[in-house]
């Protein structure tokens, strides 16, 4: 019996009219991956709204949906040069622009009384590797921010841990679209590239639930 | 009677032949800081080796000798523009680098089986605020990295919130200084302004417990 | 009868195995842009030494042999964010690094008693808009450094104001591909980008004399 | 009898309130450097309007009233690390933002029929050199762009090369100051690390009409 991954992009957001997360997730949807000694694995995309509190319901809903074993949500982090696997996520939401609802909370818990934060659950630094043999720019990032990237990461995190712990997961952040980028002096990564990139994400994650004892991330 | 805060820095690790965050705590040593409706405050400084394990230890012996009310950790990180009050801490050693004994441990906890993260203590946002409102480049970080500054940061946290729950602490990131990048691309920020900026928090440290109501940090 | 355009790239430098220039050059060679008005237009590759010197002399040879009625010169500019059509080249050699052959020349002229610079022939800020068009990152630039592709630009240009002077020329320096950067915090593009926008660029030079009104390139 | 070096600094533009150029000049004005084997050298400082034209209006009546035997121009260039010595000067004027005079031209000569480029008189390198030996980051730019500065970098080369041939000059570009960029991620320079690198200039001007062979400045 075929097994699901659940990718999820978020909506556009913060003056920006595509979110290249979504566009990467549209991409991969519907992919069959075969995987060695193991059925075959399809992959199921969700679109998130780029708000507060309704990006982890909605999130919340896909899972039960579609049942997946491993969940990966995708994010822009407009600046970065590397597609960049997240290794925590932390229990706060600090927004320095509003919600695409118009939220913008200022030091507030993601889940009230929750642990400060979660580790992810996929191999961050197998992933990394794995997309540079393939000549993808990729590092480790060590943190997600406190926008709604990483209050969907928390969230996510404290639904597997607390509800669906059979469930694996964790986020990525990917960076602009060369189109989002044309005037500005930022870095830039091909929509091929990173669906490439994320496709070598999927695999990883799906085929390796232990990582590769490699050093990853900015030491400060 | 007199208060007293500790603030601490490192030696110089990584190739580098000083550490801004030694050179700014020494050149604070010993300053008494008036502070309206309570006893003056004396500023005490430390020394800590830039090395896992034996840095928390040098600090716990410094908290014990000291007996400060608050404690202020400081770091250089090289390549950042600001000076960056630290907002979490958290229980990952993971060193792109060796220490300075040798160590560079992968993937391993600050404190085995401890929570994965600690938040400051202090009124980060309040800090930044005060160094911007006299001309000093600042902003808040969501990551201290996973080398020695965040092991320190983190260990210090544990203290704080297992044994010396009266005292309150954090952590802070500063620049280069200029002759540490005179051949090189890289920001930096003069003595005296990181001086003068690190005053600004020990008072802000010390006169407030709650933190100002403003984001701070980047979103992603 | 068919006009020919002159594509040149560089062989790899500066520790690097591919240079992007080379793989741009030889992606489009052989290529015909069917041109308004005019008979169509073939792209002819040519691959350049970079080295001081004989950079110009097989320049030279290509012009001869394939009698094109513009030339374009690409470079790699490993840093930039930016497809970067250069504005002006001056008579200076000045190398951090060796050449392809060991020389590393310091304030040298390119041609002695030569003018100090030459502004190119092409329409840089037609060829700018045209790539942010179709949604390539581009911007002019004002400096094509003083290693051999500012040699190369500043020869090119003296061949045609002294010997070739019903030929028009530029120089355009391109961003490092993806799989230069895996490990580096530094921007890229993908070939098939600069493969697209090089030939935007082709076809604004064979089209257009005259420049658009628009600024371009940093103040400072 | 004393000799006199004439250094200029430009009104604040675009947005600040402040020019660290003007700030620096300020602060050498007056100052009088002892130099082995020559009589005493006093600074002269002259405040520029950053406006097209006038700008070099203003320049040449300074010289004419001051009559001294170097000038050396500074400017701000936010954004930059380093104080940079200016290699070229070019013959354009391409302005993104307005002057403060709102004149915005565009691909206009500085001087009609003018020479392409002019390059510095000053030991650039010499200068980089001596300001790195105090501990200053500094390095050599190829550009300085197309607005006032450049412009006023022309100006002053075409003056010195057609009426006052006996006078050296160059030009400067120098970082933000630390009160530009609180709230902004750029790069800055204290003002007192500016001022002592500006007399560093000012005196190697003064004592040196060679340059050193070292190579200086971004490849490309």
């Amino acid at each position: 019996m075929e097994k699901r991954v659940l990718v999820t992009g978020f909506e556009p957001f913060g003056g920006e009219t595509v979110n290249p997360a979504l566009e990467v997730v549209e991409a991969l949807a519907g992919r069959v991956l075969d995987v060695d000694g193991s059925d075959p694995v399809q992959i199921v995309a969700a679109r998130i709204p780029t708000v507060f509190g309704t990006s982890i319901a909605v999130l919340e809903k896909e899972i039960e949906r579609i049942s997946p074993f491993v969940v990966l949500c995708v994010g822009q982090a407009g600046g970065r040069h590397h597609i960049t696997p997240e290794r925590v996520a932390i229990n706060v939401d600090d927004a320095r622009i509003p919600d695409n609802a118009g939220n913008a909370p200022v030091d507030a818990p993601v889940v009230p009384g929750g642990t400060v934060g979660y580790l992810s659950d996929l191999p961050i630094k197998r992933m990394v590797r794995a997309m540079q043999d393939v000549g993808i720019p990729s590092s480790v990032s060590n943190s997600a921010g406190t926008f709604v990237c990483n209050h969907l990461f928390y969230g996510l995190m404290h639904l597997l841990k607390t509800k669906y712990t059979r469930v694996r997961g964790g986020f990525i952040h990917i960076p602009f679209l060369p189109s989002q980028v044309v005037g500005r002096e930022l870095p830039s990564m091909n929509l091929t590239d990173m669906v490439r990139g994320l496709e070598v994400c999927v695999r990883v994650a799906v085929e390796h639930t232990l990582d590769l004892p490699l050093s990853g991330g900015k030491e400060c």
